[in-house]
């Protein structure tokens, strides 16, 4: 029976037909078949040079592949793929990725090969995502077409942020960085030239997918921009949506455009637009990785007063700076702290503890004394968000505080984030506290800027709810 | 014969009594004594209850060492560690390292003890680090009396930059994850308490020490200001000297004195002061471990017209936004290129290359396309600064890379700063660029700032060469 087009099916296909499937690890066609050998669906590949593939039988044509195909990876080049696109639809193939470039970004013929595949997908009631997509990953189906190298290793299993980059090298490498300290995906959609699929398709899909809970774009031109603002003020109202939309200079604005070969839009514009809706703006990879693993992790925060609990005055210190520095994002205060907090920290640990926040429990500290004040802090009513200093170099602290905090954070309903470093183990330090559900930055900055994210969550949302 | 006090046996010693040598691990005494085992000097473990450890013969008490000592490094607690200064000092020990805390830090009982070191060394001239120091790490010279665990790995052999802490965790841990990417350190000092031993003291050191062409410090407080501030004019002259001094906003400030029990001082005199004086101040120690990096590797920047080489075009336009950024730091803007600039680089790459800059070459590059450009752009008058933005995903480039950008950062005047990710590889990656001589960094943001610093830095010379 023939299917339908459909994102579901799409995402998520039984049977899956690979054109241009290789042998040769070296070739497009040889990489993405073998990733997706590891999907436990059915895989049919395309080859006329091929009779078989790693077990699979080999189709010499597409005409000769069954009739219920969900999805055709097409892993040709643009000209042949286009063709291929047209007898896959007589085949009556409904999804397609189409992987090569070499469509409107490089010039006339190209655009003229991006136009018969966009009146192919309209004529025909097909999706096509691509031309020029680096392909999908779904950890949680074992669906993975993307077809350079990428860092899978620390993503976590119900992952649950959705991660739709139009260019390829910023989304694969930025999560491949977000991924050595861990980071919950649950999709990553790279759209390409946007033929057909757009990022419009893909907010309305995963802001019903009840496995999402953080939206985050990388976009470099938005054409349907109203369309698509208005579309993510109904999403934001539920789940929080991040953008990565470079370009706020002049400079980089025309840089924009010569990189796509499209009108990038003023800037100021898209800024008011974007914070009118309620979508939270990022400059760069790493903020967006930080900042979606925040939002994702953890549902805002009641307020912008924020505790600091380390056993490193030092970074105390630092990181008082950082929280009391005025940043366009969301102002933060340092909390202050009741007198029976004060008490409560000074009684499990020294009485020379320095109590006011940043409260500074030294490196005498131990595990015990490090969890009591995280308590203190936690049921402190002036306490909206606390930043916990983790070092692991004091001798009394040990690796239990992981799970010390984990727990804690767990039942509280304020956030915790943690800083820590440890050497060459801050990685893994850092992985170690996401696989117990914390979220934790190798910088100060970088901790106090999540605390800004959430705080800036919790705003849009009040502010949303109000107009309802 | 008897030695007489100077920084450069402190640091350099010839034998070493090791007063409080342990044969266990777990003990301060064990893990200093391991560490000095490497140094291929001539070591004295004092200890009596012991007779050997490691094939060295234990003294029971102080008087049995030999005359002619260097350095004794105190491990054993406070109290006990001020009588064997005492006894130290008759037996003619020139100079010390004091581990313990629980000194001026914790009470008025500390104070005291602190104030009779304080006297020791004024009376019999001699020189004591400390107390409450983490102790000294030398690559070149293998002097190693660091207790915690620390990351040596990645740090350069002939490295340039002299480190000077006040407290502990904060210089560790920043160097721990510095060394992760490579780091070139000359010295690392802790200067604990300070009871005798300052910042002045290894400024003036360090300034005269022909390995070192960068000075850092962490400094939580600054005793004698003016004239720390004075003699560090006259060094920022030839070398740069890079200040960590936290308490940016009142809390902060706040915090700094119940962290050291001693008055901060308004931050704003702080600041302004250093600024006149040319000294460049960061505000945590990641900004520490990145501006003495750069400071170190590359010698200033012309001008601050920047140019961006990138074969991924979303991160020209990012690192745009960077550049154009108004920071209270140096201000940079993007390089105009020459007609002759753009002309080459398109005849080195693709008729559709977008040579305004940022210069896209495409995920189509390849290396020989990638250095030509680099070429070009060094070659361009109006450029003062490059970043190039090296990527290794795409099929054309490959890990050559590394060796074409540090063959033409040695040739040429100009800096050339890269950015770099590589999924899980990527402090591999930029460990194996500082191997070969180049600065990287894994974020826009910061490799951006780096060329602030540069900038910033040549500035300063001149226009202190001009006051001269």
């Amino acid at each position: 029976m023939k299917k339908t087009a459909s994102l579901k099916t799409l995402l998520n296909p039984d049977k899956i037909a690979v054109i241009g499937a290789s042998k040769s690890k070296d070739k497009v066609g040889g990489i993405i078949f073998k990733r997706l050998l590891d999907s436990r669906r059915r895989l049919f590949p395309v080859n006329p040079k091929e009779t078989a593939i790693e077990g699979h039988k080999v189709s010499p044509n597409i005409q000769s592949l069954p009739d219920d195909i969900d999805l055709a990876v097409i892993t040709i080049s643009a000209a042949a793929a286009v063709k291929s696109v047209e007898s896959c639809i007589k085949k009556g193939i409904p999804n397609y990725i189409i992987v090569a470039g070499g469509f409107g970004e490089v010039g006339e013929e190209g655009k003229e090969l991006e136009e018969r595949l966009r009146k192919l997908a309209k004529d025909n009631n097909v999706n096509i995502l691509g031309p020029n997509s680096l392909g999908i990953f779904l950890p949680d189906e074992n669906i993975d077409t993307i077809f350079v190298e990428h860092a899978d290793k620390a993503l976590d299993r119900k992952g649950k942020v959705a991660v739709i980059v139009q260019s390829g090298s910023v989304g694969v490498e930025a999560l491949g960085y977000a991924s050595n300290t861990g980071y919950g995906m649950r999709a990553f959609i790279g759209l390409g030239n946007k033929c057909d699929l757009d990022e419009i398709d893909f907010l309305d899909f995963f802001a019903k997918d009840v496995n999402t809970n953080c939206l985050g774009f990388y976009l470099e031109n938005i054409e349907k921009g109203r369309q698509f603002l208005a579309a993510a003020k109904e999403v934001t109202k539920e789940k929080p949506v991040v953008i990565l939309k470079a370009g706020r200079t002049h400079t980089a604005v025309s840089a924009v455009s010569s990189h796509t070969g499209k009108l990038a839009g003023s800037d100021n514009v898209i800024s008011g637009a974007l914070k009118q809706f309620g979508i939270q703006r990022v400059y760069d990879d790493e903020e967006f990785c930080d900042a979606t693993k925040v939002l994702s992790m953890l549902s805002g925060a009641p307020g912008n007063r924020v505790a600091v609990l380390t056993a490193a005055g030092g970074y105390g210190v630092m990181c008082t700076d950082y929280i009391e520095k005025k940043e366009m994002r969301a102002l933060l205060t340092m909390a202050k702290l009741s007198e029976n907090t004060k008490k409560k920290i000074k009684d499990a640990t020294f009485p020379f503890t320095a109590c006011e926040n940043p409260v500074d429990i030294t490196a005498s500290a131990d595990d015990r004394m490090f969890s009591e004040s995280l308590d203190a802090l936690i049921e402190d009513k002036g306490v909206d968000v606390i930043i916990c200093i983790a070092f692991f170099a004091p001798p009394g602290i040990t690796e239990n505080l992981i799970d010390i905090i984990a727990e804690k954070t767990k039942k509280s309903e304020k956030p915790v984030i943690v800083f820590t470093k440890y050497g060459p183990f801050t990685d893994n330090s850092i992985k170690n506290l996401f696989y117990a559900g914390v979220v934790a930055y190798p910088s100060i900055g970088r901790a106090v800027r999540a605390a800004r994210f959430l705080v800036e969550r919790t705003k849009i949302k009040q502010r949303l709810d109000q107009e309802v």
